[in-house]
C-alpha cells in the first residue's frame, strides 16, 4: 500500500500552519474587537438542510460530498458556513437581534482540482443579522481596513450597491438582469469585451453608451443626478450614508462591481491584494437581506450583512510580500553535554519565562545537534556542560551570527526576545 | 421542512465556544512552549489509509463515515488524529527526527449517541516521534502539569509502564495477557471484582494474592526487589529514569493502570479531574513505539510517545468549578442618542485601545438597549448624547453596580480592564 492523501486535499505542514495561525489570530482578535462572538456548527449537516432551495442551488449540490449514517439518514459535508449560520438562526428563535457571529472552519467541495482549487479549505466568515442599518455595513469596512493594515498587506477595497446596479438598468431601460453580470466583467474583459457582450444581449448603442457613462461616474453626487430610478436612488442614499461613516478609511466606490448576483440585495464588497504583482480577491461580501427568511420560509425579516476572508490567498499574499516564516515555534534549543537532568530543570526555568524551548533527547554529538537546530531554523542554541554548571551559567549561541556568550538562565530572555 | 442538525452532532453556541477557545489557547501556548509545531491534516482520508490493519482495527472501522468522490474513489472521515500523523510521517521521509507536532481538530465516529458520546468531536493531540528517551516522556508530565495548573483544575495524573505490567504477569507465571485488562479495572470494580474475574481466568489463589501484593506496592525500589522478570525490570528502570526528571511535578505511580493494551509499549498516562465530585479522565496517552513502523510496513524504527486532551471533558470540569463564562466578547456596548456618526468615531477610538466594542445600530430606546446589553451580559454600557458631546466626554455605566460616570474616551480603558 502506497500511503497518500485523498485527491484534492493536502497536509498543511507546520511551517504553513504557523503562518495560517498568525492570520487566523489577527482575524479572530479583530472580529472580537467588533463584538462578534464565535459560533461553531458541525461539519456534517442533513441533506435536506444543505439542499434547501434557498441554500446553495443546483450548481453547488453537484459538488457536495454525500453519505449516509448507520441509520440510513442522508447527510453531507457543509460546502459553506452561511447555510449552517442560517440554520442556527432559525433553530434559535430567542436570539436577541442583532446577532453577531464569526466562524472559522473547513468546508468541502467535490469539484475539479487545480493549484487554486482544493476539495477541503478553510472559510473565515463574519456576519450580523437583524439590522438594516448602514452602521452595520460600516463595521465591515472598518474590519477590512483593520485586518489588512495589521497584516501589512496593501489592498484595494471596492464597494458598490446592488440597488444602484438595478437603478442603472432601469435608467437605460433594460430589463434583462444578466446584463449586470456582463458589467461585472469590466475588469476582466475591458470596455470592448463588455460592449460586445452587451450587443449580443440586444442592447442598443445608445444604451451601451449610457451604461458606460454611468459606471464611469465615480462621484455619488453626480451619479445621483443621472440615475432616473427610485431603487437606484435608494442604493445611492445607502452608499452616501455608508461612506459618511467611513471617514479616514481606505475604499473605492466601484459602480461596476456586482458579484454574487443571486443573493446580494444591497452593499457589495470585494477586496484585492496589491502585493506581489498579482491582483487577487482576498475577501468579499455584502448584504443578503432576503436569504435567511427565504431559507426559513418565514415572514420575519432577517436583514443580514457579512464578509468572508480567503485564508489561503491571504497566506499567499504574505508569502509574496516576502514574510519570513518559522518552521517551528522553538526559540531556543538546549544541548546537554552529559547534563540531561540539569537541562530538564533549565528548560523548565526558561519555559516559565515564556521562552519556547526544545532540547536534545537522543544524546547526539554537538555538530549533529547544530545541524538539527539549523534544519528547523531555530534561532538560538544553549550548551550546558560541566563548566557551565559550575559557573551557574549557560552558553547561548546566536545561530545567525555564531556569537556565543555565557549568561545566567534569567538573562536569556533579554537576548532571545 | 423542519430545520435540524444531523443526529449526534451539535452546534457549539458562542458562550460554549468562547470557553473552548480559552482552553484551546492554553493547550496551544503550552505545546508551543515545549517546541511542538502545529500540523493540519485533512478531514477526508483515503479508505485504504483509514482501514490499514495497523490503524484503527475492525471495531473503529464499523463506526467510520464512508463515501465516494465523483471519481468513485473510496474515502472516509478521519476517526482520530494518530492515523493521519502516521501517514504524514511516512510520506515525509526527510523529516528531521525527533519530529514534534500537535494537532487540534475534529474527528468523526458513526456510533451510538449519548450525552457523553457524539459523532463529531475535537481531539487535541501532541506527539514526539523519533526518540526512545525518557526525556521525551518527561516533557508530557510537564505539559500535563502546566496545562491543568494554568486552567486551575485539580487533577490526579497516574503513570505506569506497560513493561512493568508484563513483568508482573511473568513474575506470577501467567501467560494470558488479558489478565492486564482485568487488573486495569481495579478502580471500577474493586479488589473483590478483580479477584473474581481473575479466578474466572483460571488464576490460582496464590497467583491472585501475589498480583495484589505487587500492584499495591507503590514504591519502585521495593517493587524492584519483587519483580522477577527482565522486561519488568526494564519497565521499572524506565519509570525510575522518568520520575528522576520529574522533580517538583504532581503525579502518582499507579501499577495497575493499563489502558490501550493494543498499542502502548512503554509509559502509560491517564489524568483525572478532581473538580465537582465527578472523577473523569480528561487526558491520556503513552508510548507506542511500534505503531508507526508497523503502519508503514517499514523496518525503520519510529519510537513515539504522545498524549491527548479531552476538550469537552475539560470544559465540563471548568463549568463544574463554577467558572464564569461570557456570552459575547463585547466589553462595552455603545448607545448613541442621536449621535450615530460620532459614536462610529468613538467606537474606533475605543477599539484602537483594544477594548471590545459593540454599538446599537437600530436606534432602539434606552431601556430596550439596556435589555439587549443585559441579555448578552455585557459588563459596560456607554451613552453618548448631545450633552456628552459638548463636554467631550462619554457616560460609562457599570451594568453590575449601576454606577455611572462621565469620562474622557481615553480614560475608559482604565475602568474596563
Amino acid at each position: 500500500m502506497k500511503l497518500q492523501t485523498a485527491k484534492g486535499v493536502r497536509d498543511i505542514s507546520p511551517e504553513e500552519q504557523l503562518l495560517r495561525q498568525k492570520v487566523i489570530d489577527v482575524l479572530k482578535n479583530t472580529f472580537e474587537k467588533y463584538g462578534f462572538a464565535p459560533l461553531d456548527t458541525p461539519i456534517i449537516e442533513r441533506m435536506d438542510v444543505l439542499a434547501s432551495k434557498y441554500a446553495g442551488g443546483a450548481e453547488i449540490l453537484k459538488e457536495m460530498f454525500q453519505f449516509k449514517d448507520q441509520g440510513e439518514r442522508e447527510l453531507g459535508l457543509r460546502y459553506d458556513l452561511t447555510v449552517p449560520f442560517c440554520r442556527f438562526v432559525s433553530m434559535n428563535p430567542n436570539l436577541k437581534m442583532p446577532f453577531k457571529r464569526y466562524a472559522i472552519g473547513k468546508v468541502f467541495r467535490d469539484g475539479p482540482v487545480s493549484t487554486d482549487r482544493v476539495r477541503e479549505f478553510t472559510q473565515c466568515d463574519v456576519d450580523i443579522t437583524g439590522t438594516k442599518s448602514m452602521l452595520a455595513d460600516a463595521e465591515f469596512v472598518n474590519i477590512f481596513n483593520d485586518v489588512f493594515c495589521e497584516l501589512g498587506i496593501k489592498f484595494e477595497l471596492r464597494i458598490n450597491n446592488r440597488k444602484l446596479l438595478n437603478g442603472i438598468l432601469e435608467t437605460v431601460g433594460v430589463k434583462d438582469e444578466s446584463v449586470i453580470l456582463t458589467i461585472d466583467k469590466l475588469d476582466k474583459i475591458g470596455e470592448r469585451g463588455v460592449s460586445e457582450e452587451l450587443k449580443e444581449k440586444k442592447l442598443s448603442d445608445k444604451q451601451i453608451k449610457e451604461i458606460f457613462k454611468l459606471i464611469n461616474t465615480k462621484k455619488l453626487s453626480e451619479l445621483k443626478k443621472l440615475i432616473k430610478s427610485s431603487i437606484g436612488q435608494e442604493g445611492i442614499n445607502e452608499l452616501e450614508e455608508l461612506f459618511n461613516y467611513c471617514t479616514g478609511l481606505t475604499y473605492t466606490f466601484s459602480p461596476s462591481l456586482a458579484r454574487g448576483l443571486a443573493y446580494y440585495t444591497g452593499t457589495i464588497y470585494e477586496i484585492y491584494s496589491l502585493e506581489g504583482g498579482i491582483k487577487s480577491a482576498i475577501g468579499s461580501g455584502g448584504r443578503y437581506d432576503k436569504m435567511i427568511s427565504g431559507f426559513l420560509e418565514s415572514k420575519q425579516e432577517y436583514p443580514t450583512v457579512g464578509i468572508s476572508f480567503g485564508l489561503d490567498r491571504i497566506c499567499m499574499a504574505l508569502k509574496e510580500k516576502g514574510l519570513k516564516i518559522s518552521k517551528t515555534p522553538t526559540q531556543v534549543y538546549l544541548i546537554p553535554i552529559k547534563t540531561e537532568k540539569e537541562c530538564v530543570d533549565i528548560a523548565r526555568e526558561l519555559r516559565k519565562q515564556n521562552i519556547k524551548v526544545d532540547m536534545d533527547m537522543n544524546g547526539k554529538g554537538i555538530s549533529k545537534n547544530l545541524q538539527y537546530a539549523n534544519s528547523y531554523e531555530i534561532p538560538y542554541v544553549i550548551f550546558v556542560g560541566q563548566e557551565e554548571l559550575k559557573a551557574k551559567k549557560v552558553k547561548l549561541r546566536n545561530m545567525k551570527t555564531g556569537k556565543e556568550e555565557l549568561l545566567k538562565v534569567n538573562d536569556v530572555k533579554n537576548k532571545v526576545k
